[in-house]
């Protein structure tokens, strides 16, 4: 009887590797199969295709699910207000969908009756750590299967099993690339540049044109309400929307290429390149209004805080007690991030060119050398007398023992 | 006779309101005016005629010092070891080189037994604070004086007084830009820009040709030992010459233009324009082979470091203790920062293509997905069951009181 | 008529000196004088007579608050949250009663109209900064006044002042100390004191015996509730009650006396004596506390947060935007601090001896080395194989370019 | 032939459970076994009776070092210039012993040609960490082996090997203490003590006497030329008798008595206890002596880089790139710390009663209230307004915003 099996809940992308990994599992472990395969904007085939293609593989449950809006808002969302860059370079795009995928993956084990949730990564990657993290974090009970490291598919098998079982699944031996995509962007790894004195060529990228030859600039103006997009050039759109919408008009000019030797979780480095448009627009519009929000002292501990939000993303620790804590301060810090921000975009540059705020602290008549002009420049010297206090007495003490500055000698006559 | 005068020391640019200040300062407080005037690669009039301008305007004595190479080393490099980004952004242009003209000015206090050393800032910015906490640092006994904030010397003054005392400088009433320019950049505000809405116009640059148009794409290859780049295209070059080829490349390129609403060390927000190609080239570069030479962790602290050290210049502290325990930490830490980087400089971009270093703690064999991987991914259960293990407690904790994560149900069938 | 002058607002504690500013002040600036007066657990007169002093003395109006409940619900309670300790020792005393303070001199001023908010500090101290940052934060648009500092309120000329009006206050001329004090401290000042190598003398204390020779050992159980105690001994208790009973049987020790010498606000160093029983005894029971109840990496950034949070606190930052967001981050991390901390209070000790939590991380299962262990040792393996991954890379580098560690050569045979 | 057979070195300690592991693993393996002992002033038995325990027991080589002296100057003394207190308590007694007895075992693998180094460290605790990571570390090429965990090295199975092999070695069945001590300090854990509501037992303690019924106040001077200790009341030390000095005097006094629920680096929260006298006392000597010589900024940042510097000891990254670079900044901040600290030693309470220093930043005629008084409290008001000026400008938004501040209502009459 079925009902007497244990189950076991796969992360299913209807690729060869997972297409194989659901028989595979059956035969290894004796446990049922359900998938999960959620949508987070990657684009590529129709959810239902995937679906069937799972129960033609043998998966006795096909759990499918739209999250598209859920990862803007609750994903994307966050990751903009933390201005999350990884080494201030890596816009987190797998890190931020790893939670997402985790929590259906997680749901469909509680609804399907499942003890142990699997996934297709490798044991060498941040990825395997992120889902089995946030696995425990949700079901602390959930076992957790990674076939590829656990259970030896590697692709050569991977292609004779399907072969072998005429699996519904093109078994091409040879993609060079390992892609993982979504909405906030795209991630590519291939051997060609494990070498890092290689450049990257022109098919690696999928979501962003040539910066060389671009398009005409094209114009665009975000408006932000609490740090979240609002609207663009002045028409209402969703998060999931201003995403989409700038990943277009972004890609179409080159902008978003990264390419980074980055520190892995599991203590190595590794090269990857990476195309996120959208969000690379989004969040260099977003810091400025936040230059323009945002007290001085909040914006310098915010990039403490973001920093920390970051290395905790990007290391699997989504559900953590931390990251909940670090999320409350960020949106204490999103009141006022409200306004509009003029871009020109062109040739792989998102330059912001104008701002504007109700809740700016930018103030014309304490900052201008105008007649407007109301800031006391009087109160300088007591500040400055004070401020510099500390380092003058220092180096009195400096002197005292020798220790002074050697005097600048440089002198022509 | 004059040795009974006291005597006060000026920072000379050899413009209208230095020049003025020069008798002014003679008129207001009784005391000789010694000029110094120190090329920091600021370019304009030679410092000769810079030195006979001062003395024809009533200096008793005038100090000149090319200090260009003295600021690419010490100052420019220390910044650059820092990847030294004003609020993730601003190269600290003007904030570095304030520390060296602070040096010479007090070398020529003590040379020629001034009491007093003035400047010729406002009441309102930055540079006021970095002269007169630099000056009470290296001369805790010398007395300050900034005749814009202190003796009322307005612009409309200037003029008048340079008129009248037949001053040989030029008088023209309205030049729109204040600008402060050498090696390492080239900072610019006006009236136009102070609304943060208003876009530069072209006039405001000067460094950089348009990125819009480039010329073709222009690949460099900079060398660097521990930190320091001592070659271009495999030529060797001191610290000041990298800078000023990357300048010229890099300018034509229209790489390096930053405009920013900046919070001041006096409280107030101000919007400000600067152009530092050959900065911005060389920290791109320099991070890049730092993702390759550093380890995680002290490449992850190092940006707590640095953000300190950039605060602390940018607000005067240069010759503060902590600045110099910073400099520790930093110095140590570009041991191994050698190599080379290869980079595109194109349309605005400067796009590092690849890294080669000797000292990188890159390790294909260990990244590789190819034959030749020798990471253990057994070792990887292990390393995610504890590493996980804080999160799973704390969400079984969470489960057992009922704040669990409310789980995904945006399922499609 | 009364309603044609301006007003001044005037903190009055009832003393020599803010007695004498209410005429000075009226005197030196033609206004009417509003003194307000704020009982945060100061202990002395009662509000009553002070109130009749301050009309007796010439104030138009006498404002009189009992805030000693809002001030140990909404400062000390927060301070406690954040373990709030500044240089690690000073538990912020009268740093958190200024706020409290401010804000009913703010809340004064709209009632009674004034323009203007008086206090008593001098020029050198932390309290002015405190109470006119913290003024200007609630009421943009008030002037600050310092009679001592601006009106030349010497204490001569308090004691000639006040005996040549007669004012019905004593005018003793030698007071040796010059003291602070409020339900979570008292802050003593001495000229005795400011040679940093004399001990402080008995007499210096009021709050604490002399732990030297103790009564009994006293154990008493403090239960928390979300970072809060609620009761002790069993016993319920309003944060209020908390402190003021632990100020008596942690007094009684001699527990919680500080000697300091401390960073200013205004750049100088001072000497500074404190007596906080009560809050010594809750801040050490509730990190103890922490430490069974807060995850690892939200317990070590809190430690930063904290910081700075104390840090602000003790400039003057109350009401800044940091501060709001570092308290919503702070508000996150007590959710579960809550349980019973048991400890010995004896000679100057305040020493936990067990703590109880129903939401502790704490879990004798996983830390046992006994029978129930459910510890899988097998996962340490690969966890120290991939934690010291980095460091082994780095070594192998270091031992490749010569820098490899010098290897110990003490061996005796 | 001997020299044909692989060698593992064992960390010795004499005791039952590392005797057994030299015959153990030579069973195990089929290597010969070289063992290691360092004394790092933990007391207990002459090394040369444990060296022939050693033979005895079967190894083949004996290595004994002692290596006191330099623990105390080279670990000992940079835990102190870091004030290291894991969790703001834990001096890191067992955490800074770990790296010096690597470093010896590492020399005696490279003397005796061994492949694998040996310890006698469970699987769930923080030494396995510390000794494997800094093994790897420093020898990046040699294995680590830890019979506890690898080879089923049970205690009871350590009795019935001992007792069938007639080791010369005392087996009792029950020493319910855990020990670990050196002469920073001494650690312990015990099963009583694994219910964290049990206060400690007497029987726990050895280096500190009970601190209720102590002997008469110690007075104790304290001098230290950069950041060590050279003197104590007037007679020259070295670092080594500074501690055993301290530990004496102190310990008599009943200081330095730790009761801790601790962050273990494996995921886990477990209680122990620990003794300190010296080095408690050395540390809040240090610290006091820090507050007089260092400058507030560099105190302030010094505090982070010493959380940093202390959870990488205690996470056994003693040898890591980070590490190093922590120890540049933190020894460029001992410069000045050179001085005398008073103290009075009783009842388990080290409290400093005075400091005097020739490098004081502390300035008497800057602090006092007294006639020499030579601060400019003019300066103040400029300070004040500049200072509060980006919480004033929060604060009129607020006010804009409908958010300002509810003012206080606890009006009395």
């Amino acid at each position: 009887m079925s009902e007497h099996k244990d189950r076991v809940v796969l992360a299913y992308s209807g690729g060869l590797d997972t297409s194989v990994a659901i028989g595979w599992i059956a035969e290894q472990t004796g446990a049922e199969v359900v998938t999960v395969s959620v949508d987070v904007g990657q684009g590529g085939e129709d959810l239902e295709v995937i679906r069937q293609r799972a129960l033609d593989c043998g998966a006795v449950e096909a759990y499918i699910a739209d999250a598209r809006d859920e990862f803007a808002e609750e994903y994307c969302m966050p990751a903009l207000a933390a201005n999350g860059l990884y080494m201030d370079a890596y816009p987190l795009v797998s890190a931020i969908s790893r939670p997402i995928i985790v929590k259906h993956l997680v749901t469909a084990a509680r609804r399907f009756n499942a003890t142990t949730v699997a996934h297709g990564c490798t044991g060498k990657g941040n990825d395997q750590v992120r889902f089995e993290v946030g696995i425990t974090s949700l079901g602390p009970d959930l076992q957790c299967l990674a076939p590829v490291r656990d259970l030896a598919l590697t692709r050569e098998f991977a292609i004779e099993y399907a072969t072998r079982h005429s699996l519904p699944i093109e078994t091409t031996k040879s993609n060079p690339f390992s892609i993982d995509q979504n909405v906030w962007g795209r991630a590519i790894e291939t051997g060609f540049l494990e070498d890092i004195w290689n450049a990257p060529t022109k098919d690696v990228y999928s979501y962003t044109d040539d910066p060389t030859y671009p398009p005409l600039p094209d114009e665009v103006i975000i408006t932000f309400e609490e740090g979240i997009p609002v609207a663009i050039d002045g028409a209402r759109v969703t998060p999931l929307q201003a995403i989409q919408q700038l990943n277009q008009r972004a890609g179409a000019q080159g902008i978003g290429r990264i390419d980074i030797v980055e520190d892995r979780m599991v203590g190595i480095k590794s090269r990857e390149i990476y195309e996120a448009p959208g969000a690379m627009t989004l969040i260099e519009a977003h810091r400025q209004l936040e230059d323009v929000t945002l007290d001085r002292d909040q914006a310098r501990f915010k990039r403490t805080v973001s920093d920390q939000w970051t290395n905790m993303v990007y290391e699997g620790q989504w559900f953590s007690p931390l990251k909940k804590s670090l999320d409350a301060f960020i949106a204490d810090t999103q009141r006022y991030v409200s306004g509009d921000v003029r871009m020109t975009l062109h040739g792989g540059r998102a330059t912001v060119t104008g701002r504007r705020s109700d809740t700016s602290l930018y103030d014309f008549n304490l900052a201008t050398y105008d007649a407007g002009d109301t800031f006391d420049q009087s109160a300088a010297r007591g500040f400055i007398e004070i401020t510099g206090l500390p380092s003058k007495l220092a180096a009195a003490r400096d002197v005292a023992f020798g220790h002074g500055e050697a005097l600048g000698e440089s002198i022509l006559s």
